[in-house]
């Protein structure tokens, strides 16, 4: 199978599940749940769920357990988009080139939808095709990594960033909590739902983690500065426009392209013990650092 | 001990736990965390931990497990009053005698304090005092209860509803899910604590929450236009002023009385079979009706 093929093949999974976990757009209160529909179906790269099903491989997770995790990690990301784009955060309008959730509808909606899919996740992650145990691990890796020593807090140094010049470390600590964390509860969370995995793999995936995580950012940092809106699916330009701090801000926007490259080349690298069980993983990494979107 | 000491005894429990099971204040990014303490820490009635406590004394759970418990459920309270508070919502100033969180600091913060506090609850729920097989249970109970069919769905009928005039029927849906689905969870996750219940204890049980929830709802309703401002900690008068339905709005001041009291005898036969054991959970049946703010 090529990775395209299998990327293909994922997506199709997850966006299945993903109908399957949120409530029908029918349910009581309908105007709520076809808000949360909105806001999760059909948009987004997912790069949260391919990486949870790339590190399922290592450790022979059914595809059942890995959709589970999947769109639970998927509904948390979401969560913080609506978010983030609310006028007292980000106030961007636009998002996976749709109207953001309080445009579309209104903001106490988009408070409600974010606060509902974070509770929708646990409800995702503790249904049955998960055992006790499993369901117990991921919701600790989750709720740990979405939370104030992930990625809330790293949404806290954010705010508390903008218009003041931060270090290159500083920028750092605030991406790895901001989306670092949930990308490594990702290939975890991957990892976790399968047979239980060694420390030593845990550590390696860790690193191979915090390497693409990081990397992400940095592309982020690039696009928002070399793409369009329209390639983008949210407003180019703003990070800039709003004074953050960014890598192409702090080291240029050669370095960042260096930076990126030497990031994929440490994910590699984390992934050697694995040998070609780990061929997804590695193929993930290239697709987060020549992304154009 | 009377029903005195032992409220206060479990309030020392809980308000300790609370401070044992929240990320210290100079931990960071240590301004969201001390925000997080401001909201929690010292106030409100704890009705919740209150419930948990005395739902565990009928499976005989340790006071550990039940902390964690009431804990989580304490912070899913506090997350949904920080986030109601807010502008875009009930636009309130004053909670439990303080400033209101995004007075106190700003709307970005109260925004990300109740975000991290739904995380945080998962992270205390699956916390080694209870064994996984109950940390999945309950983590169960309470993302079903906080989320789009429990507490966050209730808030979205509540928001729909301003401005119109409900049925006694309607209004009973939208308060079974706003407050009744946290109260109830608060009872099964202290009995879910211990020793497994029965499905016949859990429904009598679900009964017992049915009445003390819409009581704790009635009796609201009444202190709205009975209590002042600085008896409640909290706007009087401010549910007739945004034209929300209350059942004083509906059935008038007398027929809701007699409705608490009506209730409360409910709640106290739903408690038959389990005889003296269940002394706590009816003495917060009376607590409940008879408070004065």
């Amino acid at each position: 199978m090529t990775f395209d093929q299998w990327t293909r093949q994922v997506l199709d999974r997850v966006e299945s599940a993903l109908d399957h976990y949120l409530p029908a757009a029918d349910v009581l209160p309908a105007p709520l749940h076809d808000a949360m529909r909105y806001a999760v179906m059909g948009g987004g790269k997912r790069v949260r769920p391919l990486l949870c099903h790339a590190a399922g491989e290592l450790t022979n997770a059914t595809p059942e357990a890995l959709d589970a995790a999947a769109c639970a990690l998927e509904m948390i990301h979401v969560y913080s988009l609506v978010h983030d784009d609310m006028p007292c955060m980000d106030d961007d309008d636009m998002r996976r080139g749709k109207p953001t959730v309080h445009v579309k509808y209104d903001e106490p909606t988009a408070l409600l939808v974010g606060d509902a899919l974070q509770s929708q996740a646990f409800v995702t992650l503790t249904s049955d095709v998960l055992g006790a145990q499993r369901q117990a691990s991921l919701v600790r890796e989750l709720a740990l990594a979405s939370g104030s020593i992930g990625m809330a807090g790293g949404q806290a140094i954010d705010l508390a960033s903008v218009g003041h010049s931060l270090t290159r470390e500083q920028l750092e600590t605030m991406h790895r909590l901001k989306t670092g964390a949930l990308l490594r509860a990702a290939v975890r969370m991957g990892a976790l739902a399968g047979e239980t995995p060694s420390a030593q793999d845990l550590d390696a995936l860790d690193r191979y983690a915090a390497a693409v995580g990081l990397a992400f950012q940095v592309v982020d940092d690039i696009l928002d500065v070399t793409a369009d809106s329209a390639t983008l699916g949210k407003t180019a330009g703003k990070d800039a426009k709003d004074g953050k701090p960014t890598y192409v801000s702090i080291i240029g926007l050669d370095a960042s392209r260096a930076l990126a490259q030497q990031l994929r080349a440490d994910a590699h690298a984390a992934l050697e013990p694995f040998g070609a069980r780990a061929q997804r993983l590695a193929e993930l990494a290239d697709l987060v650092v020549n992304r154009v979107s």
